[in-house]
């Protein structure tokens, strides 16, 4: 059932921080009524973000009366609930308002949300409570179901939507394709996912397996990743999805003119090359798995830098790179089906 | 405080199962009066499993009046609690002993036992119980300070007893070393510790890069490895350890003999060969590392062949090769020595 959607991206209304915003906006846009950010008051999603048109930005609940679902659009460092937020979220929680949220820090674990939800009868929705505890046993994986992942540079270059719009160009081409959500944001565009990050460590690599099985009935899945194989924070993310997943293909996603690590400026990126050898190196111990292709995002580069950067790119690791934002997902989506075509028979 | 120990074993007194017991035994000997197994009453912890002597099997507590601590003594795939160990349990609760368990599922979560420990006084020390949640920041790591860590083929080889054995050496030697543990038997034999492999996937790195900075005060870290790289349910685990805790100098550890994944019979391991060079480029990427010597687990090979062994795998790798528990760790501690005074200046 459609919902009547408020993002709250108060202090926060960025495309560096409003990750979660930006992708609903781009996937559910039709059911975003506004944005609720005190200090962008009157301007537009479109303005701000470059996604959602003129869907505007109020600066109180007040102002979207009809509005039936909260949800908080940022992504921070750690998932933790900026100060600035909790006056809306309680007033929201008030309203009896279903309000969802994919941050570490659980609404449900917060005493004066949840006694406000008891009273109202507002449902609060952590995307990432989990009760993953299953250990990966490496088995059980069906030839049948070409298994996709993307991988990336970093954090926040753009491996959510690369998996989405390579599914969806796939199933226009009359493949069975799933979009495999893995983290917050994708789950609250696809509805269905396992918040990976959130689980507790020994069940990592199980969690994503189980999520690959249940699956399997598709002609192929294009499994969201999560970091970076080099992060300093996150690698044990990267590599539990890696390995639970048992991918046969991978695209890998940078953002270009990035160069050092998203929040650690200290921490410099390494080259495609490095993350393309440890990532096949690393899955393929585990089940024969190559990069097909290369999610570029460009946002930073005008037509003619992202020309000269593609070709650049494509020469360096003789694969195709696209932009999917700038240019549609046809050129990955063809990497993919010659990936299927030319897989040897098991 | 020197504690009266039971171990709990029941159905599990194999040293295949029992790896929390034969750690105890080993490091706290003293202070355990006996095994809880009613399936070997009369026989001895020697005999069993090697270590402890004439530590006595017992089928019931009553049996041993005057013990104070009861620890679950073993370590099992998944972390849940076998059904034949819950009348113990309870026993144990209602008598007010402290309680130890090193299991993921948590003793003060089961209502039964929580309500036991209410009424006794009983204190639950659920090991594995944590509430990390920092994420790594990749600095304030010290140069004083050589970080050593034991990574392994797979799970159950021996990481820990070498980090135990080689900190204890070093330590005789005259430096300050530190053994860090991270996982709960670790905990149990050092007293203190981060069980890296129940903290909540996104700070997993963290949490080892916060077990690092508060230890840095010392000459040497011997810092407990997880799991393996390869492992198909662990993976996790071991990369945000290796990353997390920025390594100088790794022991590689692995059982002679062993040719399957502990636990999953149908997935083969890897050449030592392939272990360290995954080991030294992800490790490389962060912080300069190199293997300095391999901790070898000798248990299933006579003397004969543990020496042909030791050859063929020092002279392949071209490093050190040890068995501390059979040798002692004394050439370990010379290549942590030599790789301390080879290091570069940075």
């Amino acid at each position: 059932m459609a919902q009547r959607i408020v993002l709250l991206t108060e202090g926060h209304t960025s495309i560096y921080y409003a990750k979660t915003a930006y992708s609903v906006l781009r996937y559910r846009a039709e059911e975003v009524v506004a944005l609720l950010d005190t200090q962008e008051v009157g301007k537009t999603a479109g303005g701000l973000l470059g996604v959602g048109g003129d869907v505007p930005v109020v600066g109180d609940l007040g102002d979207v009366p009809d509005a039936d679902t909260l949800i908080i659009g940022i992504g921070v460092h750690g998932g933790k609930l900026p100060e600035v937020m909790r006056g809306h979220l309680l007033k929201a929680v008030e309203r009896g308002m279903t309000v969802i949220s994919g941050l570490h820090e659980f609404l449900s674990d917060d005493a004066d949300l949840a006694a406000a939800a008891e009273h109202s009868g507002a449902h609060l929705w952590d995307v990432r409570k989990n009760h993953e505890h299953e250990v990966a046993e490496g088995r059980g994986f069906e030839d049948g179901c070409y298994r996709l992942h993307t991988v990336g540079q970093d954090c926040s270059v753009g491996k959510m939507i690369v998996s989405v719009e390579v599914s969806r160009a796939l199933a226009g081409r009359g493949l069975s394709s799933k979009f495999v959500a893995t983290g917050q944001t994708g789950i609250m565009v696809e509805g269905d996912g396992t918040p990976i990050d959130t689980v507790v460590a020994d069940f990592i690599n199980g969690a994503a397996e189980k999520l690959v099985l249940r699956n399997q009935h598709h002609d192929v899945m294009c499994i969201e990743g999560q970091g970076s194989i080099l992060h300093p924070s996150y690698s044990s993310v990267t590599l539990g999805l890696l390995h639970g997943c048992r991918p046969d293909g991978l695209i890998l996603c940078y953002e270009a003119g990035r160069t050092h690590v998203k929040g650690l400026d200290h921490i410099a990126l390494k080259s495609l090359e490095t993350y393309r050898a440890l990532y096949e190196s690393l899955a393929s111990e585990m089940h024969p798995c190559r990069v097909v292709g290369v999610g570029m995002n460009s946002r930073r580069l005008d037509d003619a830098a992202f020309e000269a950067e593609k070709r650049r790119v494509g020469e360096a690791l003789g694969l195709p790179v696209a932009d999917v934002v700038r240019e549609g997902a046809g050129v990955l989506a063809d990497a993919v089906e010659r990936a299927i075509r030319d897989r040897q028979p098991r």
